[in-house]
């Protein structure tokens, strides 16, 4: 915990260094100058949310910790300036414009795309039953510890919200647990593919719970209807929609590289995007859902055209603009004052400890026989971006409360800043172990 | 016209065909749904938008005309479908929520980034005088003449409107010249590089009548110490932000270059271009100017990292999602039942002839002897994205009303159709000549 108080002190000083310069903007210059731009206020906000982004990222990559949580933490110290400061700068409702929180949905949309765009869905099919079992393990068990940890220690809290809590330990995050395996060159273990497999059935399974969930707290009551009809749509939209999309997509992309105009591919796979994303709300379920199945769809469509770059180049000056915006309002969104309430503390580490154990059985789903049980489950913790989304979707409902949001946004916190260390920890434990055993 | 005309045809039909589809979705599932996500109406709009973007687009390109007329008469399609289909389809407040028309903001301040990234100062100053008094009586000529003819035949419009009509026709469109003289192999005579650089100065001096224009409009009176105030502050924003710039500019490239976060260099660029816009119009300037400076100044900066790809690839796929959303929005925001009323018809027709002739007496600031004066001024008739930039700006500040506005972005589209042929015509009038004089 040294190093992260360390560096909320130094992102700290900066921010507040930045930011006698930018209340002066916004109170000063734009009550004094008559003719302020309706979209200025949107632009600082878009200059400050950038600002904390990069230099949060910045900070956490130079210890190697991943840049998402930079962002997330850069954004708690923006949201929480006025606690900080005793008072002093306030940005008021500068983030809570309708024109903000557009641009992060669209960040979260084109994550989900960019996830769908690097998760292939022939290889999916190849990875087999242990990572399917892993998944669905990893899925279930953290679902239900959630659920009774939370009926346990909040029960005043009522259904809905215990649901979903549940709901949001379920998701596990590809992308640091990549990286680290990356780092140490162990991409091409049996362990890693498991995890990585399981993760991407994890995005999947976890829409799906989100739909079902969201489904559940709207129409007010766990209908076996409702479950079975949004289980149902749910599976049906990604099925459907990737079987059509494989037949459709290679014709769409020869089709658009034939025609004249330029940055075609870009807005073709946007509109694409824009497109699915939606569908999926037309049938009720979450726009990402819709996001994450063009991603999966696109991902195996070859545009003809040559000339132009990558879908993946061209999509990331957008994911580097849009998607921190995403997590830096996150961050904004928690308000630290709820953990002066020490019960909110116990909360956040009762369903942290919950989220470990119950990957932690993940290895039970392991039929590999030379995958280390252990190696999987602990590659499996992180919660990252999705159990995000998912804490965000339930503000958005009304069913996650500010306390409850906090409390989650420090679980994802934790098991994402454990996950690096423990892995690096149980490899070469079993590397050593396979080096014995050679030995032998 | 009749070409005109057969694509507007075509453009409904495609138009009418996928509106259906999008009036079922907008009424019957958003009302059905109940748990419609708040974004999924800009969803909705942006996919509307960039559909009849490249749909537009493209059937131009086909026909060797620019793209960015396509997208204006396409959102003059959607602007008008309710007039079209006798009240059938209406998207009725679709397009005008803050969200959409932050996102056609953005994507001006991308457009203007561009352009500024495109220019370099170091060759705009190596143009020399020619260009330089091309570009001053391309201006001052039309903005009078405008004036005039607007005080002749709507003399009720007020002092306001006049002399915004005048500031809307200085502009000349850099793009659609450079195309043509590029297509005809003809961009290094001394016509294009007087053309092209003087299109450059335009811009310039545009943006800086843009500010006087409506510094005088917001304080209500025209004394010299706001045109003396707002044109100093103009010239020194853009001369300072430029040495500033150009000696800063590669520190922070250098500095940006050894950042480890992916996507560092898109992000500084953004965060570049909103920090000036934003402090142009701290300034009592327009944005536009702040983007364009931004531009401008980064052109000579070169990122020492080279494993990124260079700074326009990057902008490229932003400026093909964003870009279009404000050209089809200006067409949107097109009444063409303004157009009922013979006496707007006849305004069109008039500043369009006015922007025209005022362009001709450019020839005057040819000061190279074997450039023709004909060609010169030809080429500087189209006016383009920075006339309609100067419209939607009068709109917003309520200057000019719908019927006005429908008038400039007639000249928009007519002066921009007849400079194609005009210039390859004049092109060759004038190899003709040169060819008779070798041969004499």
């Amino acid at each position: 915990m040294k190093i992260k108080k360390e560096f909320l002190a130094v992102i700290s000083i900066l921010l507040l260094a930045v930011v006698p310069i930018i209340s002066f903007a916004n109170t000063e210059a734009m009550q004094g100058a008559g003719h302020s731009d309706p979209i200025a206020p949107v632009i600082l906000a878009l200059i400050i949310i950038l600002l904390a982004a990069k230099i949060g990222g910045e900070l956490f990559e130079k210890i190697n910790q991943p840049a998402v949580l930079g962002e997330l933490i850069s954004g708690m110290v923006i949201g929480n300036l006025f606690l900080f400061s005793g008072g002093i700068f306030d940005f008021g409702q500068m983030f809570e414009s309708e024109s903000i929180n557009m641009l992060a949905g669209l960040g979260v949309m084109i994550l989900l795309f960019q996830v769908g765009l690097e998760s292939n869905i022939k290889e999916l099919m190849r990875v087999g039953i242990s990572s399917l079992s892993v998944a669905i393990i990893g899925v279930v068990v953290p679902l239900i510890l959630g659920y009774y940890i939370c009926v346990l220690i909040i029960p005043e809290a009522g259904f809905n919200a215990h649901l979903f809590v549940g709901a949001t330990l379920t998701a596990t995050s590809v992308g640091i647990t990549a990286r680290v395996l990356k780092d140490l060159d162990k991409l091409r273990t049996p362990e890693a593919k498991i995890i990585l497999g399981a993760a991407v059935i994890d995005d999947i399974l976890g829409l799906i719970i989100l739909s079902i969930v969201s489904g559940i707290i709207i129409s007010g009551s766990v209908s076996v209807g409702t479950v079975v009809y949004t289980s149902i749509t749910s599976f049906a939209f990604l099925f459907i929609s990737i079987i059509i999309g494989l037949k459709a997509a290679p014709l769409i992309g020869k089709k658009v590289s034939g025609m004249k105009v330029e940055g075609m591919k870009i807005v073709t796979a946007f509109l694409f995007l824009f497109t699915m994303a939606y569908l999926a709300d037309m049938i009720g379920l979450a726009m990402i859902v819709g996001a994450f199945a063009a991603g999966l769809i696109l991902d195996d469509v070859s545009f003809v055209n040559k000339k132009e770059h990558h879908i993946e180049v061209l999509v990331k000056p957008l994911y580097c603009i849009f998607v921190p915006v995403f997590f830096v309002l996150m961050g904004i969104q928690v308000k630290l004052d709820v953990f002066l309430d020490p019960k909110i503390i116990a909360i956040a580490l009762a369903i942290t400890v919950v989220s470990v154990i119950g990957k932690q059985l993940c290895g039970i789903g392991v039929r590999c026989k030379n995958a280390s049980k252990l190696v999987v489950g602990i590659g499996m913790i992180s919660r990252g971006e999705v159990g995000l989304i998912f804490a965000g979707v339930g503000k958005g409902l009304g069913v996650i409360d500010d306390s409850l949001f906090g409390a989650i946004v420090i679980m994802v916190i934790l098991t994402t800043l454990i996950t690096p260390p423990l892995l690096k920890w149980s490899i070469a434990r079993n590397d050593r172990k396979l080096g014995l055993s050679k030995t032998e």
